[in-house]
């Protein structure tokens, strides 16, 4: 006899992406289309000597089972510097650290997100976002995302018309995939509807160290205890050992501690370990921020070069402050799924946009990585994806 | 405005084990009380060796983000011990690399338990599964163990009355808490019976490598495809890159790869390149294997000589073929809760058995671990317990 599957199953979104990246896969194929961080940029000198120094002093420690909540090392090290971000104190113990912060929403949404719950998320999104949310069969409600983030505007219309999310997930800087960045004055109104309205604001991060441009922005928790921030190691240093954390609100630290503990009792010891020690080698990160900020600000202005000499009027972009992602769009009403066919034959490759809507998607837009092709290679990629328009249009 | 918890999170069970451990974590502690793997018989070496070989052949690989299914390497290797152990092929891509098999169950729970589905499970029965599946609020069917494992007649009883359950959970050998091993012809009852009642079997096996006495057992899904098998590196390599995998029949594998996906996008890299290395390493396995089976036999014999020569008719027990665990009970009603404080006063300390129950529990049983004390510790522990008996009676 069959075994009946749980409802939840039926609601589940395949990745679009994912499929997509088969194409990617071949060798002579430049991609656009990827997420990944710019391996040319691992510290791999520093991970292998904070290797060796686990290893050699405390690998009984790092090998065996551990707390859920964290190396308290690295907690330490992940409140500090969110101390420093938000200009309130951190306490350690708001850090649970997460298996990448994929995790984080997992655990974010099973303590607040019921069958039906409202809640709200960047339009055009982060597709990782909308799969880890789907599984909790929420109530997914598009809003809106311009040059300045999230339309909190549009937000606080809903919210005078009756809408009640429980949850607003966001990507507060070089957002993925629109490159945008939430104001200040509206990370001041989202924290202010939060408390009006109580909902949990859910404040995702990965990519904010990676600033090429203008001046860093203070933390949606600096106004509210409504709100959980998400970090992650993946674009700070590797993705390869999954670490990533939130840091919560007091209320909400121990049923989020409990419930990581029941999805997979904690993060890698030996990974948060040898993370620790790199993060905590003293001059690192400021040298290692300053490399991959020069990594991402070069790679993104040659690629916005490149679009501008080949493709002037026929994409129009913004060049983004920071991260790994450009969006485009393409004029007259071209569509990217279309381009997307015509660039893979011509071994060049990037993400039709529609894949990052939950509503209603503009068939126009497209997302382009900068973040793994060296300046040489982007300006190709900008001359094929040039050809593959010429041969749809 | 406060925000709403999901329904969910009302039914959640603190670990009653996590508040005792505080107890235990004083150094003058004898604590029988843990479940941790003998840090002694860590391969060190081995590890180094495999992570200079990582670092050294494959660091942007083992760095960078990854298929969300798991290493090719791990997972070819893990399809090969299921193919010998079940007489059956496996293949690789039944295999899912998970985060511990912790995080398995969280999948598996994903897939096919909704509110109010019945769910049977070891009474006792481990700890983290019950916190693991309570999350998905299921109807907990607590299902008696005896010193042959989980009572299959009883589930047959149950299922000719009426209950339905979407899930049976059953660690199939040296079961935590009680030792006990699933018979063969329960193992092929079992089997049956979930092909005619539409019921998956998880068979969570993160012992059966610990066997030091008798012959290994096949696994349920040799004979049924409605199985789905676990399995660790925790108890066979070490905890700390907490890497642990399912295996999936073909009709749910799909599934289970996109709530993985959608949970943590995959296992640590890095942890799974270093582990597939060593237990791929020429000899490895055969030796370490030899060597683990001599610790835990020979920690297992002497607490029980320990416990003969002290306790001899004030606590029963059965020896188990394997694992880490013995699972006893205080004659003459006496309350292992009251045996536990008396024994915290003097330092020495174990699980209550109360803890493991979802319905009535036994309140004089209770669970010993020989997994990390030295012989001579493990017979300063039964003089403890023994002395501390005398103080409760």
């Amino acid at each position: 006899m069959s075994i009946p599957l749980a409802a939840r199953t039926a609601g589940l979104r395949s990745s679009a992406i994912r499929d997509l990246l088969a194409v990617t896969q071949r060798p002579e194929v430049i991609s656009l289309a990827g997420g990944l961080p710019a391996p040319d940029a691992f510290p791999l000198d520093h991970l292998r000597a904070a290797v060796d120094e686990v290893l050699r002093t405390a690998p009984l420690t790092a090998l065996q089972y551990s707390t859920t909540e964290g190396d308290p090392d690295l907690r330490t090290w992940i409140a500090e510097q969110a101390t420093a971000a938000r200009g309130r104190p951190v306490d350690p113990s708001q850090v649970l650290v997460t298996h990448g912060s994929q995790q984080a929403l997992d655990l974010v949404a099973k303590a607040v997100v019921d069958r039906g719950t409202p809640v709200g998320i960047d339009e055009p999104g982060y597709v990782g976002a909308i799969q880890a949310l789907s599984v909790f069969e929420p109530d997914l409600c598009p809003l809106v995302v311009d040059g300045d983030g999230l339309v909190v505007e549009f937000l606080a219309e809903r919210l005078a018309a009756g809408l009640r999310p429980r949850l607003v997930y966001t990507v507060v800087n070089f957002q993925n995939p629109t490159g945008a960045t939430l104001s200040l004055e509206r990370r001041r109104q989202l924290a202010e509807l939060a408390e009006t309205y109580g909902f949990l604001v859910v404040e995702d991060d990965p990519y904010g160290a990676l600033r090429f441009a203008g001046d860093h922005l203070p933390s949606i928790a600096s106004w509210s205890d409504h709100v959980v921030s998400f970090g992650t190691v993946s674009k700070l240093v590797v993705p390869g050992f999954r670490v990533g954390w939130l840091i919560a609100p007091l209320w909400l630290r121990d049923l989020l501690v409990r419930l990581k503990q029941a999805a997979d009792l904690h993060t890698s010891s030996f990974g948060q370990a040898v993370l620790a020690a790199v993060l905590r080698a003293p001059g690192f990160l400021d040298h290692h921020l300053r490399l991959l900020v020069e990594v991402y600000g070069t790679r993104a202005a040659a690629l916005a070069r490149a679009l501008d000499e080949h493709l002037a009027s026929r994409l129009t972009f913004e060049l983004p402050d920071g991260g790994m992602f450009l969006w485009g769009r393409l004029e007259g009403g071209v569509s990217a799924r279309r381009l997307f066919d015509a660039a893979a034959a011509r071994n060049v490759a990037f993400v039709p946009g529609d894949a990052f809507y939950v509503a209603e998607a503009d068939a126009s837009t497209l997302r382009l990585s900068y973040a793994t092709a060296t300046p040489e290679r982007l300006g190709e990629a900008a001359r094929r994806l040039a050809d593959a328009l010429d041969d749809v249009v």
